[in-house]
């Protein structure tokens, strides 16, 4: 390639040993006493132990490397050396180094910060090595799934965020003024023009970013976060749950290929992850009622503020985390609870021909607390029966115009399902709380940096 | 795979000649008289002939051959046949055939429609031959430029969309409520955070929906777009020239390679993408002044309402369409012209050490009145000078405070540009118009479907 790469990275230093080579960076940590300076610099792509011998180095040089503090962005030039006793197994031999800027009271040192005060200086906080671990895993589960679908014939076709129409109600939808045209939305997923595109391409993913005006403090929960949406005509309740055991495979033995020094860095247990391996687990959602009840779980509901708990479980409820991590108690891989009660599921979903009471509808929980990763369904193909539910749902039928005639040309089965990213990635690196998981978090009480 | 392939797509008939196989898919057209019928088969990853023998086939099935409509959705079970004669050189010797459903009063049929009708109708016009090969073409530019950043050592960095600052002024943003903190606004631009990854991760980007509060109403604007923003520490301005084109000669030869039947669909005439190799043509600002100035060519401006030329360009001014197409009249590949007047660009662009009046920005245009496709510069690394510029522009100092940071912690010489994928794609398909080129284009007077 061109003359831009004239410096090499951490990353791949492996290549360069015995050579003298120039690297960009800043600094990690610094100790030493008499001749002998060691910088940790990091680049980004790792982290390299740099030796300065007073005898190789001007003495305006070695005067220099002794006054180098944390975050002071260097250049150094040495000779790569393999090293047992270095960490990462090289080392250089510095044969000169320039300072771009000393750096003078970087705010987070290596003592303990609250994460108050680190989300606060969330620019500066993504160079710790546990938050520099988690983006690359991200990056990596991004990768993964643009791969998989790439791979298996998908073709990208990108939802609008700025839509007309609420999905699922404007209740929890940020809304801004669009010209003359009135009121626009933000998307809160681009499940109905995946259908049409779909119908258009065969197999097709949406992917970007999507949007929730909920209140909600939980660890689980971000107003802006990324979905992974794909759709596909022809596909039925279990082509669609195949696929998604198949993506979320593929996803977490991806990382543990090419993630092993991130999860090393963050102490992750992989052997919890090596475990995701295909089929996972299916019931079905009365099943899972009866499990409920067997076990004593019962229904927890606020009434009037206080904490009412209902035994038995009573069929046609919604799960909550508590039901939701009960269940997984049993389980070290993911398991997938389909046909759910058509009372409690979005209106585009199709009913179960065999049992009008539950729609085919699935939801895929991760193990270790993971939470709901995967929401997905087979979509309503009659026309009628979705016009029936659009009505009683008291959607405006003008804006369901287009979304309905893809029920009258030439209307097949179809499925899909959506992946929430930073579910994904909470689970994989192990990390506490959603926040640490995006570069930038978004939370309703939360906005910068 | 899994259960769920039970069916093939015609892009992989080839593997299956001599074998039976089921296709699902649409009903593009049809043909016949007395015992033969041909039905041309799209299921969005291409188009088949199904050839129907009336002997082959039970009677009430060739009936229903007969009454195929336009879109009717269809599967089809036969034998795999290499042809000649037949379109794509393989056709299905169909032994049955079922309906999904008979589609009544296509509304767009093979005559031609207006762009207004079918823009209404967009989530069937994407099934269309030629806006089908568009959004392939997209799709693969999308995979083009992840591949190529993926493949270059770069980590995806999501930047936030819902923004509380306002990176170029909020007259050009939308707005809305975020809970109790006041008004977010739709990020143009994701740059600012990528200079933060960037210097966390070495060298990064940040690919998803930008948006314009714009009214404009040209060929070449939406409201919603996608773009690609990659951002490099220890990067100057001429590696971001190098690495700009670098990126755009990948994605043009990658479609090249990928895309031989969208381009031919779309008759695009591929021996001047052909001609896309670096090194590209570059110039500076002041440079591009002299041309105008050699050829006459005037800077024109709306004074009063009424459009007026003057002679001769002053330098000091910004291009538009007819300096850009008049420059470019003489190039068969992309130009950069570097290094514009301080004045006309962004506050975050670092001066010239050479000359104070200009900044090391660029952009870089298309041959065949592509228009400006790239635009980026080597950021201002300075903490005074960068400070001033926020002051002397009347930014909100405190909304600032962390990307001053980035500054103060060992700041470091850093660039990068944003791609428009719009632009590129509706360069490398021909397409007319912007519009054809985003599955749900958003425009100042359109937000619907």
């Amino acid at each position: 390639m061109s003359a831009y790469k004239s410096f090499v990275y951490v990353e791949e230093i492996a290549k360069y040993v015995g050579e003298e080579v120039t690297l960009n960076g800043w600094v990690y940590n610094t100790r030493g006493k008499g001749k002998l300076q060691f910088v940790l610099l990091r680049d980004g792509t790792g982290v390299i132990q740099c030796v300065a011998f007073k005898q190789n180095l001007s003495e305006e040089v070695f005067e220099l490397t002794k006054q180098l503090t944390q975050e002071s962005s260097i250049k150094v030039i040495g000779k790569v050396v393999a090293s047992e006793k270095a960490p990462g197994g090289f080392e250089i031999d510095v044969t000169d180094l320039k300072v771009y800027q000393l750096a003078v009271d970087y705010p987070i040192t290596p003592k303990e910060h609250g994460v108050e005060f680190l989300i606060n200086q969330r620019h500066l906080w993504l160079r710790s090595s546990r938050q520099h671990a988690i983006m690359r895993v991200r990056a990596a589960v991004m990768k993964a799934i643009r791969d998989f679908f790439d791979g298996n014939g998908f073709k990208l076709m990108d939802s609008p965020i700025l839509t007309p129409n609420a999905c699922e109600g404007t209740s929890t939808l940020f809304e801004t003024e669009y010209f003359d045209l009135g009121k626009a939305y933000l998307s809160q997923s681009g499940q109905l023009y995946a259908e049409a595109t779909a119908l258009a391409l065969g197999k097709v993913y949406t992917f970007g970013p999507a949007f929730r005006a909920e209140r909600s403090k939980t660890r689980k929960h971000l107003t802006e976060f990324w979905m992974v949406e794909p759709e596909m005509a022809f596909f039925e309740l279990n082509d669609d749950m195949d696929l998604a055991e198949d993506l979320v495979e593929y996803i977490v033995q991806y990382c543990l290929k090419t993630c092993q020094k991130e999860l090393a860095t963050l102490e992750r247990d992989i052997t919890k992850l090596e475990k995701v391996r295909r089929p996972f687990y299916r019931m079905s959602y009365t099943e899972a009622v009866d499990w409920l009840v067997k076990n004593d779980v019962p229904l927890t509901k606020k009434v009037d503020g206080e904490d009412v708990e209902i035994r038995p479980f009573p069929w046609g409820e919604d799960f909550g985390t508590p039901q939701e991590e009960a269940i997984m108690e049993q389980f070290d891989k993911p398991l997938i609870i389909h046909r759910y009660p058509t009372d409690i599921k979005a209106f585009y979903m199709k009913r179960d021909p065999q049992n009008e009471k539950v729609v085919l509808a699935m939801d895929m929980l991760g193990p270790e607390k993971a939470g709901e990763i995967i929401g997905g369904s087979q979509r309503e193909d009659n026309y009628d029966l979705l016009y029936q539910r659009i009505i009683h749902e008291n959607l405006p039928e003008e804006e369901f115009k287009w979304y309905l005639d893809l029920r009258k040309y030439g209307s097949v089965p179809h499925s899909g399902f959506g992946l929430g990213v930073e579910r994904v990635v909470k689970w994989i690196t192990g990390a506490d709380h959603i926040r640490e998981v995006i570069p930038f978090p978004r939370m309703s009480y939360r906005i910068a940096p």
